[in-house]
């Protein structure tokens, strides 16, 4: 917990100036919650009303399409975060789920507070909008990912990016992780 | 042109307060360019100078593979914007290309005034916030709509946001915007 707080401060004061005095106010305000493995933390069409930064565990972010089918959007392990931005943005109902692969513990950022930054830290709107930036950024990889790079291109930059995903997650969601058939899956493994 | 300009202080009254002054010498800054069908006003690897916004004609946002197959992103038409806006932010190289697929005529937000902005107008920060909001939005939508919608519902949702655009664009070029072959665009506009 201590050093995902320290991760968080240091990432804001990558981007803004933040005194101690103001980030001690802050971030009295973060929230601590664990969830149990398998555990939904956010449903589709629901308002999503927290960013998630992972202190130990794993989440997942999948959606689902009108038959059910899940697919896996994107993971996050510690010290990642995972929300629906769309939803969380807006307060509009999400399209996404979040949920737990593992026993997980997370800092949670709710939306007022972050509103409340945005409006009251002396770098509050700057803070915003640079967050928002770094998050589309993520956004912006996955797409030029599925379009221009291989299965094979994607599956080595999965293992840099989640050097342990392959050991603690079903394989099934890595492959619609990397938008591929298991059975494609396999044979990347054992190349 | 007007129009434009007209639309850009619209939407920028949408998220923040600009009073009569402040945009009459802000928007003063604007550029206005032309350019020629085929024109490629944005190269993968250079650096994504400018926010275009449509004033007339039409562009189109495409990625190339290490093979040098295109992958058509997304158009922009009549006040539509077009950027490579990771590029943009961090000044870094380009990964897509733009392309004007008619005569384009644009409206030119460039870098030093988007960020100018963001530092000197009075709500310049906050306006960058809900900006990138709506910018993250658009890629947000998309990748719901690759994972989650069926071809026909893409096409579906293509002509409604670009009504004009099967008699405006090359077949392969809205395949590929739909991430469907050739064959399978032509089923889909027999139906």
């Amino acid at each position: 917990m201590h050093n995902t707080l320290e991760y968080i401060h240091k990432m804001i004061l990558e981007v803004v100036d933040i005194d101690a005095i103001e980030w001690a106010n802050y971030s009295a305000m973060f929230e601590i919650k664990e969830f149990k493995k398998k555990e939904v933390i956010l449903n589709v069409n629901s308002i999503c009303q927290n960013v998630y930064f992972v202190n130990s565990g794993l989440l997942r972010t999948y959606f689902t399409d009108k038959n059910g089918r899940e697919s896996t959007f994107h993971f996050a392990q510690e010290f990642d975060l995972a929300t629906d931005l769309e939803s969380f943005i807006q307060q509009t109902p999400s399209k996404y789920h979040i949920q737990a692969l593992e026993e997980t513990q997370v800092v949670v950022w709710p939306h007022k507070m972050v509103f409340d930054g945005y409006k009251n830290l002396r770098n509050g709107e700057k803070l915003g909008r640079m967050l928002t930036e770094k998050y589309f950024i993520l956004f912006s990889n996955k797409i030029q990912s599925l379009y221009t790079k291989t299965p094979l291109e994607r599956y080595n930059e999965m293992n840099k990016r989640f050097p342990t995903i392959l050991q603690r997650v079903p394989q099934h969601y890595i492959a619609s992780y990397l938008n591929i058939t298991s059975v494609h899956l396999s044979r990347l493994k054992n190349e």
